[in-house]
């Protein structure tokens, strides 16, 4: 797929209608101001429930854009992909503090992320490498790597960053970054760990069967909404001690991040929650460097959460607090969404507790070169590469080709394979022999070390939230082999007369063989109907 | 698929750019004449190799457009589909006689053919019926049947019509339609024939995997690339014999139609033959009649061949000359064009040779209605309605449906078949139990009396030339039954809102359930998590 860019700048001239009987004059202009000093744009909601219904009841006077028909209808091929004028919208309804969020995010992704990369929301900003860009390292460089982003950036100095601890917590705190950074305190770690949205690889799901288009935030992704890279700071569970642990009954991590989530009408902060489980084993930690650099605005600095093997969604950006909680969290990021339906559910009769909710990564992986659709002209071996992971505290052993759809496997040699971490990716790539021509079907599958592998296909396992499209990646290949002598003549004939062979939908303007050549060759078959 | 209707007038102000060495005020302006009183339209080219020449050598000299990329891009949503500049510049370049066809052509389509025909192709005309339109009768009414021409529209009139017999024939004749209508010479017959192109359902191979661009003539058909009309003229063997019969060593018969074909840079009559021993049979007829009525000018006015069973392609509309010949016709549409490969043919090594030469149509069918992506509110049964057929002197004796991809089949019910005829479709529809919800693929295979059935899949049979998609035909459903509780819930819900569950894409702006409802349901699934 090839991308035009064109890219209207984000939060410029964005109008609203109204509903019908709302008049404009009628409103005060709304105002919410900044939460903090050194903070911009991070208003604080989950506080104030009357803040929270003040804007709510704003939302409810305007009539936004509706969410694009992009699944039953081609994506646009533009870059970014979507734009997200509906998340425009909700930001300037709600006045000076947040209506300039989307111009100032679009300027993070230009100074932070490769200009290379496709843009699939324009607004919050979601993003992904290009397929062979996404390979190109074992560990991700930072202008590389994916970004999901469900609102705005905030902009949060270091210096006035904090960080409470509440909730069931024996002793509730506030920490600065000097707390965390001070090692007499908290000793410092360093995992490399990959971070995968569960909606990589969804343009597979949406290409069969469309699904919940959730406002839009549900982006088509490709295979590249995974990275790895080596994240540093404390171990949460460190944190938690330091506040003297856990009260009884505590189960649940709640974190907040300082981005603006809308849902539905309503406004919230970013809020999820992890087990404490998770927490005890240290597969989670707050981090504030990123391959050893700062972490990126984009990517939330100054600290964010980063939970191992999990669903990426968990890993709180620009997180302020920390609750401890008995159950997992109500907020709406948790309960209501990154749900796993079964095939029979969807809008008719989905319910957020009838899908369970989606925290451990599967096995999974993708064949990022050759892409799907390409032509390819090779002497008896097409060399595929890609990517292969497992999450949940598991990690890639085997990864397996088959040129034939998944009938014949060809394991990839472990030679071939980047290095084995408890908590990431594996890189692998294959010398893969291919004698066939013609449209052949390529696909990839993982094994972990608990033996897990992937759904066959795609409706193997699809599901009304579009999430986890951990089926075998499949990608549509046109074998042209040169080691075949008639193949080699006829490219032979096109080098000589200047020509491409590709792409194949364009006809030759020659004939494919010469009128002897055919009647001799009809003649050897017996003609073209029996003689009696 | 919905199409805007968006016509620029066939014909009017088409350029073509001269290749370099090449100014136009060398040319003298071409002039290839009509070939005869009441014909227009008309060049005879295979009488005159020294004209093909001189056309050839003019169409040189120009930069014709280049095939639009269709295959690998998605199809225009416009009607028509595909416009055919190419073949346009091709007659405007061979001046007066030919200039005007597409403009021409184009009126016969709106003076001739229903106004919601679908343009599969605006010039060389090609059209179907919308989908409910094919299977609204089992005798297709003239203005819905579909048309596949690969040519413009000559206008003959019947007076000064001839028909040349030729060749390996004891004695050459020219006969009127006078002639052929003297029932003291030829008996009169009638038949109810099916004729379909070797292109339906093309469509669906494109999707799954592009193949022979070939000029753009390959049109991307859908399932209505086939009609049934009751034919009436004479027995093309009658007329044979009336010429004294065939010499020694004729085997074949070889039509010619009035209209002009382009190939790679040449230039001839429409040209195809059939085999004597399918003439002996009965199974070829020259008509004048379609349903009763003269022939339109756009299904070969006055007199067309009708070929029982065979592919489309070999009833040759506007018929001047049948020459008796030994062997298969060397035309270009013969003997190059409607042929059969095995998946490992391609642009990289197919000959005319290593293609079987597609004349009797196989066992086909397809279901019309409902419609792929269509999203169904039912009772727990759904109405399928389409069209089954099977060429080559075969018919349909059993339809099968499937609503779970092909597992379990359901065949028919007679009653819901309409007639049979040895030489046409049967239109058919059954009340299909469905009980599952969500996205189902819905199938349909048929039996004929030779108890040959349809390849599993698209990719069973995917041929280079993208001819004869006779694998089962599926579609996506998405099924919502009303007949399940929660659904019936939801759509009453709905109802009183005043809102639509369709599109589905489009997410609903309330809750799926009350925090109330949620906590009690997560509580009886045991929590989200274990709790030991």
């Amino acid at each position: 797929m090839s991308f035009q860019v064109e890219h209207k700048m984000s939060g410029d001239s964005v109008s609203i209608p109204l509903r019908e009987g709302h008049r404009r004059s009628d409103e005060k202009a709304p105002y919410f101001a900044e939460e903090r000093p050194g903070w911009k744009g991070y208003i604080e909601w989950e506080n104030y429930p009357d803040k929270q219904k003040e804007a709510q009841e704003i939302l409810a006077k305007y009539d936004f854009a509706k969410p694009p028909e992009y699944q039953l209808e081609p994506l646009p091929k533009t870059n970014p992909i979507l734009e997200g004028v509906r998340w425009k919208q909700y930001h300037a309804a709600l006045g000076p503090t947040l209506r300039d969020l989307p111009k100032i995010s679009w300027e993070y992704v230009q100074k932070e992320k490769s200009p290379d990369m496709i843009h699939v929301l324009d607004f919050p900003y979601n993003g992904e490498p290009p397929k062979d860009r996404v390979i190109e390292h074992a560990i991700t460089p930072n202008p590389l790597f994916f970004v999901r982003n469900h609102g705005g950036i905030p902009k949060i100095n270091a210096d006035d960053w904090t960080l409470n601890i509440s909730g069931l917590v024996r002793e509730p705190k506030r920490l600065t970054l000097a707390d965390l950074k001070d090692e007499s305190k908290f000793s410092r770690v360093s995992n490399i760990v990959s971070l995968q949205c569960s909606g990589t690889r969804r343009i597979e799901q949406i290409h069969e069967y469309p699904g919940d288009g959730d406002e839009l935030i549900n982006a088509p992704w490709g295979e590249g909404a995974i990275g790895t890279a080596r994240w540093s700071g404390v171990s949460l569970k460190k944190v938690i001690k330091y506040c003297g642990g856990l009260k009884d009954g505590a189960g649940h991590l709640e974190f907040f991040g300082a981005d603006t989530y809308f849902k539905k009408g309503k406004v919230y902060n970013y809020v999820v929650s992890i087990p404490w489980r998770k927490v005890k084993v240290h597969e989670a930690i707050l981090a504030w460097e990123m391959n050893g650099e700062p972490l990126p605005r984009i990517h939330g600095y100054p600290v964010r959460v980063v939970v191992f093997g999990y669903i990426g969604a968990r890993s709180v950006k620009w997180v302020y607090k920390i609750n401890a909680i008995e159950n997992p969290s109500m907020a709406p990021v948790q309960s209501k969404e990154y749900l796993y339906y079964t095939p029979q559910i969807g809008k008719q009769n989905a319910t957020y507790s009838g899908g369970f909710s989606i925290q451990d990564m599967p096995v999974s992986s993708a064949i990022m070169n050759p892409i799907d659709q390409q032509q390819i002209i090779h002497d008896g071996t097409i060399k595929l590469k890609g990517w292969a992971y497992s999450g949940g505290g598991h990690w890639p052993v085997r990864v397996e080709v088959s040129g034939d759809g998944g009938s014949i496997w060809y394991e990839v040699d472990h030679k071939k394979m980047s290095d084995k971490y408890f908590y990431a990716w594996r890189l692998w790539e294959i010398d893969l022999p291919v004698d066939a021509e013609g449209w052949l079907e390529f696909c990839v599958r993982c094994w972990d070390n608990a033996l897990n592998t992937q759904p066959t296909y795609v409706r193997s396992a699809w599901n009304w939230d579009l999430h986890v499209t951990s089926s075998c990646h499949r990608i549509k290949i046109y074998s042209i082999n040169r080691s075949r002598r008639a193949t080699a003549e006829r490219l032979k004939f096109l080098e000589e007369k200047g020509m491409s062979i590709t792409p194949i939908t364009q006809p030759f303007p020659f004939d494919l063989e010469t009128e002897e050549h055919y009647l001799e060759e009809v003649a050897i078959r017996g003609g073209r109907d029996p003689v009696e």
